[in-house]
């Protein structure tokens, strides 16, 4: 990113009218070639600006694109994307978080938001491939929690409504969250979370949530998924704000994820369920040592799907693929 | 290591008299030079052999290092230790660890063992520094287990077990296991453990199992630790064996861990606590959020503490610190 090309943005949307390149350049202190430069860059980055020596600058459109900047405009929240890291194109952020951990103290990277516009390598649960092609919301939230291990699939709960109740709010679609890491819009995968950790039994020395979103990508996009998805444009109509969608995502993420450390467990748990298109229904369960049916009656404090089985048994299920029928 | 130096140390072994280089030579098919050579390695590593033109070489003494060849001659394992590697010195045997997995896919590294002679960065629970001079077992097994990662602290319990097993049956002393991770003699402890793992919330991509065990060293040695320290050599009254030790720490310990890996998670509760000298004592707890006493009066499945208050209201605890009074 460039720092000044984005003044001269700020200069552009301060003003409905053209501005003349004199005008920009004594507003800045920068010579009127240096505000040419950073017009041009800012076309690169999906600005539509017209450039005439009658009228001046004009920002005719802002950018398509998912940047910081136009994230950070509608951000409100205290630490979740103070920083944030953003990419036209990358094998998948959760694969950027792990790196930027490696080289520094997560404790530093707190908060941190990693954006890809498009992700050739995105990852789902258990190593599957997750399509990421342009127009989604594809990023992960580095942390770096105060909370026990065993409570850290929490932290995907407290994502998923987040996710739901983002998209609620925005669009005011009934979006539900399916156990243990979908949202669904009715019959339609809408979007997913896939949270990874590096852990002491005691501490968790950092943890990367992952969150992919269909925004405003076509059903064809999305086709070499088997299961039935949706997206947030084939709900709506039309296309979306990403940046409106992602930053509210962010705000509705922190103030649950502040609930989880302070040890308010019980409230996220009743968030989670009221929420829940799982809850209720028949399930087939596959863990790594066994499949079996049931009914899903209920969600533990630690996230733990709880099923009545045919025989009365009830199974407690922490890790595993839930089919609903 | 140097494999042929081995070869000729096998020879050696072998013959309770002393042979000649010319004898060796012609059994490995190499050169007497190549012989001498390999002798002055194995002396090098460690090995007493006496060398002379009238008798020519004679193992005296094994070395007094914790070599893989000699947990190898005593290992009974199927896959644990299969692969060892080994430091004369380095930071931590977990660290090596760490380095391995970034290179290489756990699951190819499963069941690996690292050794140090010494490590200049011992680390224990919480990133406390844990003191590691020669004659100790400083050792990691690298891990990919098939197992939900609510369950990941039974593999602490699992090495737990088997290091006390391992005391108990090599030098019949009484060792016990303080909860969470401790072995103690007595009063004094003798071992400890870290495992440290990267996950997601379904799958544990890699697990590092740190075990520290105070063997061949004198408690001088062992003073910057606040707490009463023992080792096997302080209540044997001489120096063990610590290749046998080893062996039977990573075969009472695999033997658990395939417990472990089918489900079998009662049973090693159920011998978690005949072993432990916490349950039924009076406690003091550290958790991430809050300090309290009261006495554990069980552990549960997943190996958390059950704690009864003064008050009668019963906490769980699956991390924290324990004193115990």
């Amino acid at each position: 990113m460039n720092d000044a090309a984005f003044k001269v943005l700020e200069v552009l949307e301060s003003h409905d009218s053209p501005l003349n390149g004199e005008f920009i350049s004594n507003k800045l202190g920068i010579s009127r070639s240096a505000v040419w430069k950073h017009v041009k860059e800012l076309i690169t980055m999906g600005y539509e600006i017209t450039a005439s020596h009658q009228e001046g600058y004009r920002l005719k459109k802002s950018s398509n694109r998912l940047l910081p900047y136009e994230v950070h405009k509608k951000l409100r929240t205290t630490f979740i994307g103070n920083m944030m890291r953003y990419y036209e194109n990358t094998t998948s952020t959760n694969w950027v978080g792990k790196q930027l951990i490696r080289e520094q103290d997560a404790e530093k990277l707190h908060g941190l938001v990693v954006i890809a516009e498009q992700q050739t390598g995105g990852i789902g649960r258990l190593g599957r491939s997750w399509v990421s092609p342009k127009g989604g919301i594809w990023a992960t939230i580095v942390l770096k929690p105060k909370i026990p291990i065993d409570r850290v699939f929490m932290i995907t709960m407290a994502g998923s409504i987040a996710i739901a109740r983002a998209i609620r709010k925005e669009f005011d679609l009934g979006a539900l969250i399916k156990w243990p890491n979908d949202i669904y819009i009715g019959d339609g995968k809408v979007a997913g979370l896939l949270l990874e950790l590096s852990a002491e039994a005691d501490r968790i020395h950092s943890c990367l949530l992952g969150i992919g979103v269909d925004v405003n990508v076509s059903p064809q996009d999305l086709s070499a998924i088997p299961n039935s998805v949706t997206s947030i444009s084939a709900e709506v109509g039309h296309d979306v704000d990403r940046a409106s969608l992602l930053a509210r995502i962010l705000k509705e993420f922190e103030s649950r994820y502040l609930l989880l450390e302070s040890g308010e467990y019980e409230s996220i748990v009743r968030e989670w369920k009221s929420l829940s298109c799982t809850l209720e229904h028949r399930v087939r369960i596959n863990t790594l040592r066994t499949t079996f049916e049931g009914d899903a009656i209920d969600i533990d404090e630690y996230g733990a799907l709880i099923i009545r089985k045919d025989n009365g048994k009830i199974e407690r299920v922490i890790a595993g693929d839930c089919t609903q029928q």
